[in-house]
């Protein structure tokens, strides 16, 4: 994951658009101190690769530091810097919130994960373009961090066909008659239908799309239909998606998909995180 | 609130970097088709004016609309658009995502707000800081729309003074010895700082401080400090910040307290919305 | 395909950073003209979508224009406007730059397709990532006017493995032995890697790849591979790369692969077009 | 030359939205690696430089390299470096499309010039604003390394005048009834005008106009045009422009006009160029 | 002040699109040099920090420098630093332009507080928001430099009521009815209104507005207005702002107010700096 | 003159980075009305089309304006617009800033050109790079308004020798010796070259540059100067820099001189502009 000096920028400037106005009129900016960041709870951590990033814009040294990915227990400093009272204080919240909310993100989909692979362990959490718009970026380096893929990246690179597209064809009889077509200009890639019933589940199947996305369909429904599925073809991708979370998943993926689709992972609370502020000579 | 063109692009472009590839492989972008968005639970709708700054870049007629701020019910059409099927399509799920997420924030200010002025018709919600990066903006707008304000907007504007600061000075005392001077300084804003105790509450009301922030206080103690510190000085600005949530905001109303300082807001579902596309002859 | 304000703006204002100083010191500015695009040469047109938002944020007014797609004979105007002398000496290069290069690529990618079909009517033409950098969106744009496909927009949406790869893997036998897994955590994905010689991709098909891209292998080799591979499993994609262009299109067309990668589309001669500005009392 | 963080990143991400998804999947990315750059063909390189700017946004730290403007000979390496699996395939292609493009634009302005100078060791060789739109930046500095000169950056800085300004002005007569005035009003410039024929050069020559650029005469015409004029006025400058390209740049620079303009030398193949990337333990 | 990558490429690219020409064209771009700074004229200097980042991107390494805030004394030299001949030629005059811009607001900022102060040791000097568009940044830093203080930064964060607004809500009388709503919903905020006249200000006092902006009253009439309000109610903020300027701040520091509100510090002539560039061997 | 809506965005932004807060908590932002902007004083009006840009981006719609270059007599209105008064209070200041500035920089220029030219009525105007970085699109608008012509944009379109690029040629008569070179090389531009003395301007006139540009010599001498020249050759260009402002302009211009290069129109108060804002109904 690569993100770019404007992308730092901008996550800055939201903050701080131009100086801590508490330090500059308490005359403290010239003091030097150190920040300590500090989980309050159990979390998959994520950011601190992007906050090195916040560091070195503003001139703070950063001491010690653990990766994307580090499980961490509470209270335990993953993250320490050096720096003028006003860098710090710069840096401060905008880090901090990048650090809660990408763990937040990849903590839930490290625990969703473990749950679903507690039936599967083979099988795969994805998860949809159903963003908060603008997070993208530290989106999905929270959702790989915490072990799971975009399901697409976006509307240019995949191949999903609603019932949304659908309605312009006329009817799934139409999808099914272009089909052939369809594969051979898509051939670099899966042509996925979403569906949310076995009858035409199996039609699709019959006429050779290369995956299934059932929606909002009970587990104990999607068990049957996965098992009538694979039983007829194996190599169909298949996938569970529509309102899947950490109270169903467990369910979902003894079903036999391949990958269950999800959106939950990407709100909830943020990782509660602290942030210590000292001068360097009380330290 | 006025959001910038290359903001509405950048939204855009993050879900459709290109073309929506599935559109184009079946061939169906000229035709024409309408576009419909409800509400699957009651919500204080917010973010329809973004949302037609995208449809006027994507040549998206909008024949129908809502504004925000508007209490919608389940199911009834508060948004629909004409265009073509590429358009549509493009337009769509960046649309939802923006109504989904802010109507969230606005709808859960709303209720926290709805719930505070039951115990004093006159308190204030203002939300932190603390938000995903790179949301600010719509978050701004959605906590206006749900009758919030902001905290603080960033560090550069409020004088806000956090131990964090008060480390530098060498303890509360220093902060008191030159507050004259600060207050001189700031003296076009409210210097306000944050506490958790009432010792040092009503020492640095009887120096000057034009506002306290209690963190993290339980509010059977606070209804205690606030009595006591209005009792002493009436104009003095009280704030509780720290857990306040949906849960306890009317027990922390309760106290007296001018404002609520909350970052719960920001964070949890997504409002459910959804949207229908349909070709035109067939509606 | 949805181009931004900022991109429009970025490519006007690499043409004209302030004025037409020239327009300027002659004080023609004011003078109402006319503005007329042909072709001097046959080709597919790209490119009028994208000069037409140049023509709107230039207060140019457009009067006819044929869409990208459309197959222009020499000399017969596509794109006519009216304007002030000087918006129309603003727009008129970096659009003629636009319209000349997007319809170089949109028609090399359209002859050399209607090439590859002569032999295979169902194969796809796809190109690519290596454009001049700074392209992209308009590159993509051509070629799907053209009728190509984007072999992979970045290195973000596919699974293609290279050598580069397999290196870091210790050798092919280590991917193949580490496919399943590949394939479960690509599961909406088809996996494919390039290989140059027969047996590899034997022994990669035998092992379960989705499609393998046959880097710089003579056509008639090809042809022996290819039948060699669908006669065991007819549903593997195979492509075929490496210096194919129009000199030898067919003949690569002619083996049965799926689809042919090419680069050559992006590079060669814009196509020859002319611009006439006339004051409008003289049309 | 000098190229903003914002390019660097922007060419980054056009290649590399997100991740290198092959790379991840393989779970390869954390090993260490060399990269080597080489050219199979004779070429000027160019654009060693910005390459480093990717390099370096990209954690990959270079270890040998030659400076814009050096010849290369097939097949040695001129760019090395080493890094992360991750980051060096992140850096690759698009390193890779800055060079082989940049260097065939290096290469054909100086082989064009040195056929050029084999007629007139003085002569110039400039290139026109018709570059691929976005790509000017990347396009100057190839054209400088090869020798050559912008003919114009842009519409702001030059007086140039085509005969879609002279129809706005009511004809060639009152240009020259002006010419005084406009000269004193672009006291600091040479003012210079495009024309096809004899008759009307040497009318604009005796006006005193600073410049001719004649477009697509015929070289031998342009012989005795050259002589005409350089004999009655040695100081005048005087362009040949239209069609010049490899195969009759000698031609025309044997005329005796002060510098060839021309298009040809952006487009073309880009140099034929090979990466190696390497397991370092391999190396 | 933190200043973005973005705003410095930005400062850079106005003064240098491309190349310095003339360098390029002179061939003496390798040449290693030396660059001094200094100022003909006392002045308090600014901008330093910002000129370093220019310094940084364009590879000149500093060897010396006075930071932001520094009493500069004539013809010393303040900064200092190595490159090549090109790009010491690309950074020389955008870093003049930073220095001589910035010191000069610095200086009158310093210069008027020191006037102001002679009458009132604690008063403060505001400046307004009407700065030259597109220069807040540095005049922000300038007059923090200079030890004023921003009196609003933009519309959004503070409370500032004009009889532009009060034309909105039916005149003065409906505003201070709903007084104590408005301070209610802006309680963490001064809510501060502008006025030119005594009775006005009495009543909005009484009112309990938190701050009176004086607009235009001539400083003797303010001496009275001053001594009567503070006399009522010595907390209530009272703000001096209408054409004050170097010549007459001192007889508006000495009426009492708090603060002196002020444009003039934006605007007169740069501070006059000179730059030497020498050959490195010739130092 | 093109500017960007990127450009327009960020003049807008930072003023209002998200509301106007005052407008919001009086709970106006609904109501209708209507702006008038008015000079307090006689001026050239500049930037009316840029600021229709921030209204068109409002929502604020104009009913009446004169377009730059308008001479404005005191206290006529020029513009008018109507709008919401949240929006017009988003657009008020901004746009004020943007007329006040502009119109200032105009103003001065069309005074001092008209100074200029009661001595010489062909001489030119021109003005330096020496802007407020962040200003120049604007600056170079006005500056046009005026009547004026920059000097050279930026470094990298014009050929203009300081004695800083003298001394890496190790003195004024290498440059002499190589100057039929540079001449060739730069053969579309003129070749200025600036100097104090007259014996070296003699030398330089004799070896063929283009243009001598003096720089602080007092305007008597200058007269001296620019005759013997012109005696010599009447094509060399003369220009007058250093300290010329409206004191000494008619003095300079009368020294024969083609053009005056200055910095001062660019500094100085803007002019005084008011603006009035009123509900609808009571207009």
């Amino acid at each position: 994951m690569y993100i770019t000096d404007e992308f730092v920028d901008r996550l800055i400037k939201e903050d701080v658009p131009y100086l801590d106005l508490t330090t500059h009129i308490l005359d403290i900016g010239n003091c030097s101190g150190i920040m300590q960041f500090y989980s309050r709870e159990q979390a998959v951590l994520c950011g601190t690769e992007e906050v090195l990033k916040v560091f070195k814009k503003l001139d703070v040294q950063v001491t010690h530091y653990l990766p994307s990915g580090t499980l961490l227990e509470p209270d335990s400093i993953f993250l320490e810097a050096e720096g003028s009272a006003e860098n710090l204080h710069l840096a401060w919240k905008v880090s901090l919130n990048i650090l809660e909310n990408c763990s937040g993100i990849a903590t839930r989909t490290r625990r969703m994960l473990i749950l679903a692979r507690t039936r599967n362990d083979s099988i795969n959490l994805v998860a949809t373009r159903k963003i908060f718009p603008g997070t993208k970026e530290l989106a999905v380096k929270a959702l790989l961090t915490g072990g799971g893929y975009p399901h697409r990246l976006g509307l240019s690179e995949t191949v999903l066909v609603f019932k949304q597209h659908i309605n312009f064809l006329g009817g799934l009889d139409n999808f099914i008659t272009g089909l052939d077509l369809i594969k051979a200009k898509a051939c670099e890639k899966k042509v996925i239908i979403e569906t949310d019933n076995l009858p035409d589940a199996l039609k699709l199947c019959a006429a050779g799309v290369d995956g299934i996305q059932f929606d909002k369909v009970p587990y104990k429904d999607l068990n049957e239909y996965v098992e009538k599925i694979k039983g007829i073809n194996p190599t169909v991708v298949l996938l569970a998606a529509g309102g899947i979370n950490e109270s169903n998943v467990e369910d979902y993926a003894g079903t036999g998909v391949d990958a269950i689709v999800t959106t939950s992972v990407y709100f909830g609370k943020p990782v509660d995180m602290g942030v210590k502020i000292l001068k360097t000579d009380l330290v």
